[in-house]
């Protein structure tokens, strides 16, 4: 079984913010696989997905502020300024983190961890709605 | 072919351990892949996969080394301390490297290139051990 | 269908590089398959794959003044130095980019997003050729 879909994630603030209801709750066919791989890939260069815990809101708000450290706004040697100072670091962000995630399925479920959630990491000020090509493969 | 398997990680210390022969000696089943995918897939938010070196034990400590410093213990600007200062940095690194792997199988075997092995990535100071879910894909 | 190549990239500069065309260019079976998965895995540990902008140098020119700060040469705590200043540097920028990336396959072409362009990120001074093993998987 090949299925893709594609979501339109609901525009959210600057940060890190769990998904992972959101994304489940449109994909039924997920409940067909009994064994099998789903693919979330965003098609966006200043916002990425990642897996980090699934309770706690401060580690959320650590990793933002963690990350602003990491990858500033306004280096010296940025060139790539037009678009704002958010728009560099976004770019260097999206990296780090990556665009897609690869997550086991099991028993029409993803295989998550306890305590792992699915993070969208919105690195614009003003990023908008967000797009994510999900693929499940499997029997 | 969909294959599917929990493997359990012994413990292991803080710091970047190789763990290419503990994950293929435990997976039989890629004899039978001639063209395919493997995915491993950690089920943690404290530690995470990656691929480096596989020969020379410096690139491991050096790696601890480097991350040490760029994802430091007590932060001034981290809220989530309650379960230990290497609690976070443990987050904010297992996002950095990602909770899952997907490597090439070719005449079955995982087609790594000669110097690459795949590490466990353990963030925390008393892990325990780790659960990888292992998905082999092809035919 | 599954079907798997290897491809050698030509020799690049240190830096960042766009090479979605050199790609696709070598994979004529993209076109055979509805929808899927394509799977890009750099048999190396001192290069990386990532996905971000296609149009501005300057957002390749400022990953690599960025990853540089980040991930200093000569830094006092690296032990692996025999290789040259750039070598520990590769290693481990190598694992914050990842060696792979999964796209999926839509309508017979990557479904990358509008700005979204496939970087070779060349970490080190004299890197050479760099081997990519792609694997395709759909119908």
């Amino acid at each position: 079984m090949f299925y893709q879909k594609e979501i339109r994630l609901k525009a959210r603030s600057r940060g890190f913010h769990i998904i992972t209801h959101e994304l489940e709750s449109q994909l039924p066919e997920l409940h067909k696989i009994k064994t099998g791989m789903a693919n979330f890939f965003i098609q966006h260069t200043s916002a990425s997905l990642t897996i980090n815990e699934n309770v706690s809101p401060d580690v959320r708000s650590d990793m933002e502020s963690h990350f602003n450290h990491m990858v500033p706004e306004n280096a010296p040697y940025y060139d790539h300024t037009l678009e704002g100072s958010d728009d560099m670091p976004a770019h260097i962000k999206s990296s780090l983190f990556g665009p897609s995630l690869s997550i086991p399925i099991t028993n029409g479920a993803l295989n998550l961890g306890t305590w792992q959630g699915i993070y969208l990491c919105e690195h614009r000020n003003h990023g908008g709605s967000r797009k994510v090509v999900v693929t499940l493969i499997g029997e």
